[in-house]
């Protein structure tokens, strides 16, 4: 108590201006980085819930984080946001830079969207959340789904009122995926599954033609947690994630949450007797913080670090770009050949007696086992956006009426069976095992397919390097994080991901660099 | 990223209400709950600094926390808190409790203090802290008071200012007082210092004029510090800090802080070749814990764990209420004898070779020497407010302009010389040693010293009864704990910290007790 209360004060490194004397742009950077200050203290908030709080402290903190939420909502949609746009409209067109244009024309774009959702809908969507959560939770552990299907039906009806209320052009569908994925369309997207549908099922068919040579025992045996954080950190950091402005804690969940550039938190989750889990989620995780990490420092608290649609303080364009980084890291490297052969010496160093008998390339084969999962975050390169698929697919027919909840477990299992050539025993290994729906997140999961797809077309533009390719080789990742900060994370939310694209790349979204780099994995595993 | 957006909605327990819906008290329970939510998220963000933070977040962590501070302001002195309290007060003179009115009443009152305080004050002294902050780090570093005079001038000047907005009736630093315990004043002060030096300086010449026992280089010795933890957290434990609703962490220097009484946080810090030190932080801090943890649950989120003045949630009725409780179990508890009579074999166990030669009493004497220090935070229990005395007298003057800056260093040299017969050396370890002046922080000092005498006064009364007396000699505190619950905890703020001492112990602030104590402590050290 009272001594630290002086002492915070170090921190306070910044006087709270009054508005009165702020004009024009300056006055609209004021107001969005106070908001942005509001959103890192919600992503603090949370973050600590997930890695630190004392389990007695949820409901409050519930109430802090939705307190929080409430002011960021109004302050995003208030008078004061409004007429700091019209300040800084008016200076930008008058002399202001095309950065500056945008960011304002973002933000105004975006509160337009925001304020167009009802203040009801809004209250109705946040008074549904914990009641769908809870009935989800107990749902999945009794394996019921009918008790949980009152509730999807209420958030269906919800997300589909919140689809109409913000428009859209061709399918409702397209107004839920824009808020994660801004200019995506369900056309676009099925012209994109297609692709993948016909490339991957034949991939899945040669695969399973051949015999299963994966050692997937030697994945199981002890391997000690301190060993594997302190190896898969050790990569983290050589991959760039940069520890002097960002740390990694234990969660159940891992994630990533940023905190301004200067300070990007990322968790993973460790277990004894499954090695490959805890590293790749380390450096998918890295990739996200390595995202954050390296937006231009001048956009700290600024616009482009400023994701209005969801109020939350983050620098990546979209949650599908943001993907393609974590995916980059965590499968088109580090479930690569070449990263095997340079970095397994060292993991056998760790893990002596565990690994005695195991070679780099029967390690990389076992960390790239196909093996089709009822769970999709269990899932393997070439099944998972088969489930991606399937979800978009129930979700877009639930937000346009031509399903019903109550069809859902059979479209769910025939689906599966479909693709798969699986049987669902029960509903929490069927459609009850992923938690958005409950949360009321309809329209997001499309992202994880478009990360992988982009991460590809990263990738192989950024291999074209002969230091790029080069570092691969040697385990020397500066050049390609060096390529994806000048194409990708500079940029922060100040490009859309069709622009990013098309800069790094040459060309829009297109799934042939996945498709190749999935079939070369194919041909190298036989 | 992306996936914990959704989970987090987990902790969203809570919808907020739109003000609309709420009438009288329940709308103004509403508006103090938001409010206590901002400084609870302000208190994580400082917590976060000091324990978790990469070192490079400190610059963007000390805007969101001004920001957060600035909403709080906004909002603490804004109309929809007065129309609340209005609200609130017609409601509850009607058909109100006694609890309702005096949280009407104590916010009210405290609301308009604030408000006297002129907005052009706040923002320089704001701007004046970070200044100051670092002038004095540097000072501090070189040796050179000189270099600090300016800004300590100016803060000087700003904390006159803000003593006069607020107002006083007899000496202007009774304003400055009242802002960390109400009711106090110089002058009640200047009645409790006379009585203390009384008693103090002789019995400090008692123990000088006899020879020195204590062996400190038993506590030197080399003591592993998970093993200090252990054993320091296992005792607070039993005094009743409940780490199911808090938690302990390692930091510079140690504090305690509350995110609601579900959520406490205390922090320590270890020394391998300094045994004490560590130990009674971690029993200090948590005594301050404890406090927290034992205000009624129905007092979350409203008037009485909301320090309205500071801007800081906090159940504590007072900094030194607050701080009679950490000194209670710090000292009153664990720097009896027959808390080391109960504690010193675990720690034995806990450290057999180090103490192989050393019985309970030589080590409850060696963390009982009396060493004069120039350090206040060094100090023994009978040297320690003749540090606080000192400075009450130096501020005062200040404040009252009847000394000036220039004149501290050989103002500040001549008492210490008076009172603890030591020569300053330099200013490090003189007027520069402490951060409260740079931090603008003038009047909390004698907090101190009334937290040492009530938790003298709580202590006797308390060991009245058998059953505390009787737990005290076997390590059982529960007794003790539950009648500070009873009559100090429960209450938060509901209470001033007069009407505490006065139903508790059957009298006002009164240094006897205190006084008693340590009389006794010299007696038996003899």
């Amino acid at each position: 108590m009272s001594w630290h209360r002086g002492i915070w004060n170090r921190f306070e490194q910044w006087v709270e201006l009054m508005n009165a004397g702020l004009r024009g742009f300056a006055r609209f950077e004021h107001e969005i980085g106070r908001l942005n200050d509001i959103l890192c203290a919600i992503n603090l908030l949370s973050w600590d819930a997930w890695t630190k709080m004392p389990a007695a402290g949820a409901v409050t903190r519930g109430q802090q984080i939705a307190t929080l939420s409430g002011l960021a909502r109004e302050m995003a949609t208030g008078e004061a946001m409004r007429d700091a746009i019209e300040a800084g409209l008016e200076e930008a067109e008058a002399r202001g830079t095309e950065e500056q244009r945008r960011a304002l024309l973002l933000t105004k774009t975006t509160i337009e969207t925001l304020r167009r959702i009802p203040e009801a809908l809004i209250v109705e969507a946040a008074a549904l959340k914990p009641r769908a959560h809870e009935s989800w939770i107990e749902a999945r552990a009794r394996n019921d789904f009918s008790s949980f299907a009152p509730l999807l039906e209420e958030t269906v009806r919800i997300q589909r009122a919140m689809a109409h209320a913000i428009g859209f052009e061709r399918h409702p569908y397209d107004a839920l995926i824009g808020q994660y994925e801004p200019g995506m369309t369900l056309q676009i997207l099925d012209g994109l599954y297609a692709r993948l549908k016909d490339a991957l099922l034949p991939l899945l068919d040669t695969v399973f033609s051949r015999p299963d040579q994966a050692r997937l025992d030697i994945l199981e045996r002890s391997y000690p947690i301190e060993a594997q954080k302190a190896y898969a950190t050790d990569i983290a950091a050589s991959m760039g994630f940069d520890f002097t402005r960002g740390r990694l804690d234990d969660t159940v969940h891992p994630f990533e949450v940023s905190l301004t550039r200067q300070d990007v938190r990322i968790t993973g989750r460790f277990h004894e007797n499954w090695l490959p889990s805890g590293l790749f989620a380390v450096w998918h995780e890295a990739g996200h913080g390595i995202y954050e990490q390296g937006v231009l420092e001048k956009f700290t608290r600024s616009a482009f670090t400023t994701d209005i649609v969801n109020l939350y303080a983050m620098g990546g364009t979209s949650f599908g770009m943001h993907e393609s980084q974590s995916r980059l890291w965590e499968n088109r490297v580090g479930r690569s050949q070449r990263f095997w052969l340079v970095h397994f010496p060292a993991l056998r160093d760790a893990f002596p007696e565990q690994l005695a008998d195991v070679d780099a390339m029967e390690f990389w084969r076992a960390v790239n086992a196909v093996r089709p999962s009822l769970i999709r975050v269990e899932a393997d390169e070439l099944t998972y956006d088969l489930h991606i698929i399937l979800r978009t697919e129930i979700e877009s027919a639930l937000i346009a009426g031509d399903v019903e909840v109550g069809d859902l477990p059979s479209l769910w299992n025939r689906k599966i069976r479909d693709f798969l050539g699986l049987t669902v025993p029960d509903d929490a290994r069927g459609l009850l095992q992923d938690v958005h729906w409950s949360a009321g997140m309809i329209g997001s999961f499309p992202t994880y397919t478009l990360g992988n797809v982009m991460s590809a077309q990263l990738f192989e533009a950024a291999g074209k390097l002969p230091a790029v390719a080069k570092g691969l080789d040697s385990g020397n990742y500066t050049p390609l994080r060096l390529w994806l900060g000048e194409h990708v994370h500079r940029h922060g939310r100040s490009r859309t991901p069709d622009e990013i694209l098309r800069e790094a790349t040459g060309s829009g979204l297109d799934p042939t660099a996945y498709i190749d780099a999935l079939a070369e994995k194919v041909r190298l595993l036989a």
